[in-house]
């Protein structure tokens, strides 16, 4: 089973830089149950390693047409769903939670969960030729959990009309709205997600990580208490090796000793 | 009084469309109390009804200049305007809450309450016309409550830099902003609005009822919460006709059957 | 100490317009202990002032390159952290709860804190030579306060990007992202600020300063809630003797008498 997620360390040839590639080319790499319990086993394993940096591709033409909707139709039952949103809700917040930056590689068509899983991630890049959809309400089933993740990277007006229209939007307008950070040609597309990922490989591992940690939880309080949080984890940050001898270096300007 | 507010079922040739115009055009559409309350009447039968997406518009030069300051001037009472501004936000709501979405059809100014109607619409297309400012400030009254919806459609610094300069911006702004989705020249309008409104009534109504709400509730929880909200809803939407067969549909690569 | 922050009153030729200049250009106006009492001292007392609008400059070649890391490394321990980050975000919330509008004018880099600074003002004005960055990952300390300010001025993905490639955006990228408002011309800054901070010392004081604090309230609460506080806020403000002056002269398509 775990040829469903492709496992590539020291990616991009650059220390540190873990990609995963959704391995099921022939179904547009669905998220089926399988598959949502291969990506969270390889996201859990990477959290608790010294990897710096995930990468989340996909294989053959798509990134990820969403759930596996023959696998959903087969034997409908209330709870079977309940359990099976919440089981790929989890995978999604794993993402945010694990302490390494993740960044979405789209080269094709990412739509419904397909689109949620660029949504959730920390960062993405995408193709010129990448579109985006949460088209579910096409076929009668709002996507209700990808608005989650829509509605936390673009203005609610546009979340909005993704949502009722299952219209597709492209790369620039993606870009443009705040779902992808960087959008490169196809062909120059994997020089651009190197590049990202091995500037935030050559940052010290730790101020990421907690910064990581921070940046989600404070968006999710008030201003008083997200400075609270955000003033403890910088305290503690700078007591670090890390940042003791690079604002040291700098001060002596001088390139920081890194291990 | 009800010629306040013209109502019109099966608009824009399309079955399920409602479209509601203000028509006080002599006093650029200004929500008197009346205004106001033969609007949220309106909103509230339709909200009871089978139709399926509101179109919002304006009879005569502007959209909507905001509240009737004749009248709100005549007695000034603190109670008075307690009760005013309660029932202007209580309709305000009623746009939000109700099951189908609604769509602001902006083809003039929308001032102060009329900019905040335009927010507060789940959607917007504006003419290249259209201009939008909360001007309340200019005459001494800060657009506090319209400040509550817009900025809940555009960045902080933007709804600020507005309700403080009482400026307008042109219609091209508020798309890139947020707070329009879509713009057409004064000939087009008509035509954008009808694109966007039989796009959605065409989709199954249950699932786009279900998508609202909970589009709303889970932006006001933490992202956790909002998962579980989701889960829920798009669980029980699956276990729906329109989602089953649809689905099946999809599977079997034909057109979904619908009632 | 006092000249850390130069203040000058009704600047730009404009009365109740106070220009506050960081002036450490040596240092590239950096926040050190002293220059953060100093700024705090200062806004404190236009706070209590009739003052109607604040400028934040910066002298010399930077509006300001953040901490002052030679003082923060002397000797560190972890309740010292504590403190001064704690002391930071008391000056950094000083700005949005003081009753004037606050307007950053950007001629140079604004680095962390800095650009912490110009996301806590209400209000930025660039200089189109400026640039923004939250460079501490580069050092190992993550610029965990001010992701606070810039997460609620840019969509989440575009402030991520920022904190963890510590990299740089120009003017016209912030603003296209929320950071700033307006973009002039080195040559053309100055009238930029002085057309923006004359156009808000124009509109009538008590209805700016129940605003502004009305508008930060409610962006922390649901939108229900949002609106009961926003209506409370307008009623008692239309009960004042310039909104009562300012909605009068308008029914009287006069200009209003102003004290």
């Amino acid at each position: 089973m775990s040829e469903l997620v492709l496992i590539e360390r020291d990616a991009y040839e650059t220390r540190g830089v873990v990609k995963l590639t959704l391995n099921r080319p022939d179904a547009f790499n669905a998220l089926s149950e399988a598959m949502l319990e291969a990506l969270e086993r390889a996201l859990a394993d990477i959290a608790g390693s010294d990897a710096r940096v995930v990468v989340l591709a996909g294989a053959g033409r798509a990134f990820s047409a969403g759930h596996d909707l023959k696998e959903m139709r087969a034997e409908p039952a209330l709870d079977y769903y309940r359990e099976l949103f919440a089981r790929c809700s989890r995978m999604m917040l794993t993402i945010q939670r694990m302490p390494q930056p993740v960044i979405a590689r789209v080269h094709g068509v990412a739509t419904a969960a397909g689109c949620q899983l660029v949504a959730m991630c920390d960062l993405a890049v995408a193709s010129s030729e990448a579109r985006f959809a949460v088209s579910g309400v096409n076929l009668g089933l709002f996507c209700a959990t990808p608005g989650v993740a829509l509605s936390r990277n673009v203005s609610r007006k546009a979340a909005f009309e993704m949502l009722v229209t299952g219209e597709f939007i492209d790369a620039a307008t993606a870009r443009e709205r705040g779902l992808v950070n960087r959008v490169a040609s196809p062909a120059e597309l994997d020089d651009a997600v190197r590049t990202l990922a091995a500037t935030i490989a050559a940052k010290p591992r730790e101020a990421v990580a907690a910064g990581k940690g921070l940046f989600y939880r404070q968006l999710e309080t008030g201003i008083e208490a997200a400075y609270a949080l955000a003033s403890e984890t910088m305290a503690c940050n700078m007591m670090q090796d890390a940042a003791l001898e690079g604002t040291q270096a700098f001060i002596e300007k001088r390139p920081p000793r890194r291990d």
